[in-house]
Formats: structure tokens, C-alpha cells, sequence
């Protein structure tokens, strides 16, 4: 059953990784959910939603630096470049992670693990503005 | 509540891009929900479910051409070949992408964003039936 | 709606494929529910869950070997590496992969394709003790 739906609004300072964590948690503790899935989903093709470390920030260095060198920007083998070095790359790391994460509730919380946070990766290296839409089922 | 399932049987002409948002889309409006998910299930091991851009067709051209070079055809690497030498890279590609999508429905309609669109990706070189199992949840 | 929340708990011997499609089936068995969607969620960043051919082993034996070569263990281009040299490829191995999965529940079974299997993927070298977090809905 469908208990809440939510839908956060980020503004991206350009390529890089910004926690969504938080507001997950605000939406599950808001909707009353005892025991359910949180579903999150992205609204874009050059962005990613990522479940990874949130304890060294080394791991999102060293994630960035290996995309940036698996994809790299403005690879004179792309034909879609119009907006851009960075336009391709940011399609391919989308295809190559997720736009989309269910994840489980609780005792009433979002229940990742330890070491797990939510992060949308901005793959675009201007400022965006990204929209995540959220469902929370009990 | 499950509220809805469907089977889609597509035939693809081998590898390539072929998109099934409006098939989804259809689902969804026959299932009369307003407000819920739609569950997407690919129940093959040599194709993927993608959600990329829908407007520029070299994105896609672009993806493929990339996922090629990553994964070559024929690699002698692969011990795994029976079935020709896109058999072990057609699997390889489906671990790097997606074989189930969730995805929100909002307003009795699929909530996809304005330059998402959904394929089935066929990543062997002959044509194969697929089928996609859609569940809709209310 | 949420008809049963089950942990499964997996000791792995260290890097490798362990398949749980069986303890999957019991769980859906168990809820008794006959169409609905079940959710799977890994609690941990340094394993993945699979999806994959169950047929020839060498398809695990390749993808090990590719994922190896694309994710080195002990590149010195990696910052992280406080647990060891497969400490930061066992984070980008599960970021280009899965921690979770939803997979479609059909006449009270695991509707998997003939040739799917559901695998726990350990990516660190030594034996991991990992928490797999199961939701069926209904």
C-alpha cells in the first residue's frame, strides 16, 4: 500500500557527491511507517543515485577518479557532444550505476547498514537542478 | 497491493535499443492507479532494462559503442563461448546494467522524467524473444 | 502491502559467487503469498547481489576475471586502502553492480527466468560475515 509520497529537490554545485541520507530519513519518520520499502528515484540522465561508504571520503575520490578515467570527458569517439565534454560521460556513468534504489524500513527507519549512505552523484560538471521523486509502501 | 500484472513478449532483430516506455505507459493506464510503482523484470542474463536519454539517437550509439569496447566480442580471455563470441560479453554488459526497474507512477501516468525513456537493450547479435514481466503496485 | 520481512545471514569463505536463489524461494514459499514482488537488500558496500546465467560456471569465472582487470586489487591510484588492496576495488566492484534486487513473485513461486540465479557476490578476499535483508509484498 502506498503510504507517502515525497519529492526532494537538490541543487547540484556540479560534479560531485551529495548525501540524500537525511532526507530519506525525514520522509520514512514522517510517513509513520513501521515496516516497508522507501523507493528513490531519479528524474535524470546524467546523474546517480549511490549506496556506498559513508565513512572515508577517499572512497568517493577514488570513485570519482575511476569513472572519470573509465569515461573519460570529451573522448573525441563520442558523436553526442552538443552540450558539452562532460554530456557523453555523464550518460554512460548514469547507464553504468543506478537512477533508481528501494530501500528497506525498519522498526520505523530506513534500515541501511553501517556503513551505507544514500548519495545522488552529479556527473555534470555545471551546477543542476535535480529532482528525486520518493515512495514510501507499507 | 499488487494491483496489476502483465507479460511483454518482445522479439528483438538482434543487438540494439528497443523501446518499450509506451508499452509501460500503456500498463499503467489500464491498471487505473493513480498513485504507485511499476515493477519492470527482464528474465534474461544476455539483455538489459536501461533508462537513458530519449532524444538524441547518439547517445544510444554512443552507449553501445563504448559497452563494445569495454567488453569486446571474441575476447580471448572469455571460457566461456558456446554460443559465439557475444555470449560471455552479452552477460558481462547485463551485470554492468539493469535487469529490473522500479519506477514511480504519479497522476495515473509514469512518472518518468522529460528525457527518460526506458529500453530493452539486446546485447546478443541475433535476434531473441524476451519477455518482461510488469507488476503495477497501488 | 508488506506480508513478511525475513534477514538472511551468510558467512562467505572470501572472494566469490554464493548463490541464495534457494533461501529466496523459501522465504517466498513461506510468506505463502502468490503474486506480489520480493525485495532483496544487501546491508554492506564491499559485495553485490547478482543476477546471472546458473548454467556454466565459467560465465562467474569470467566475470570475476573481467571485474579484476577493470577494478584492480592495489592500484596505486587508489587514496583508500586502510582494510588492504581489495579494500577500494570491492567499493567500485558494488557501485558498477547491485545491493538490491526486486524480482517478481508469481503463482506462489520466484518467477526467475529458466536461466537467472541470484547470487551474493563477496568481493573482499577474506571470509565476510553479510546481512541480506528480504521483504515480500503482496
Amino acid at each position: 500500500m502506498i503510504s507517502t509520497t515525497k519529492t526532494l529537490e537538490v541543487t547540484t554545485p556540479g560534479r560531485g557527491f551529495h548525501e540524500i541520507s537525511q532526507d530519506l530519513h525525514h520522509v520514512v519518520m514522517e510517513s509513520g511507517v513501521a515496516v516497508g520499502l522507501c523507493h528513490v528515484f531519479l528524474r535524470h540522465t546524467s546523474a546517480s543515485l549511490l549506496i556506498t561508504e559513508n565513512a572515508d571520503p577517499d572512497v568517493r575520490r577514488d570513485l570519482e577518479s575511476f569513472i572519470s578515467k573509465l569515461a573519460p570527458d570529451g573522448d573525441p569517439a563520442y558523436s553526442h557532444s552538443m552540450e558539452g565534454p562532460d554530456d557523453m560521460p555523464a550518460h554512460i556513468r548514469s547507464v553504468l550505476t543506478c537512477s533508481e534504489l528501494t530501500l528497506p524500513i525498519r522498526k520505523g527507519r530506513l534500515a541501511l547498514g553501517t556503513w551505507q549512505g544514500v548519495y545522488l552523484w552529479e556527473h555534470r560538471v555545471r551546477p543542476h537542478h535535480r529532482r528525486i521523486d520518493v515512495t514510501v509502501i507499507a
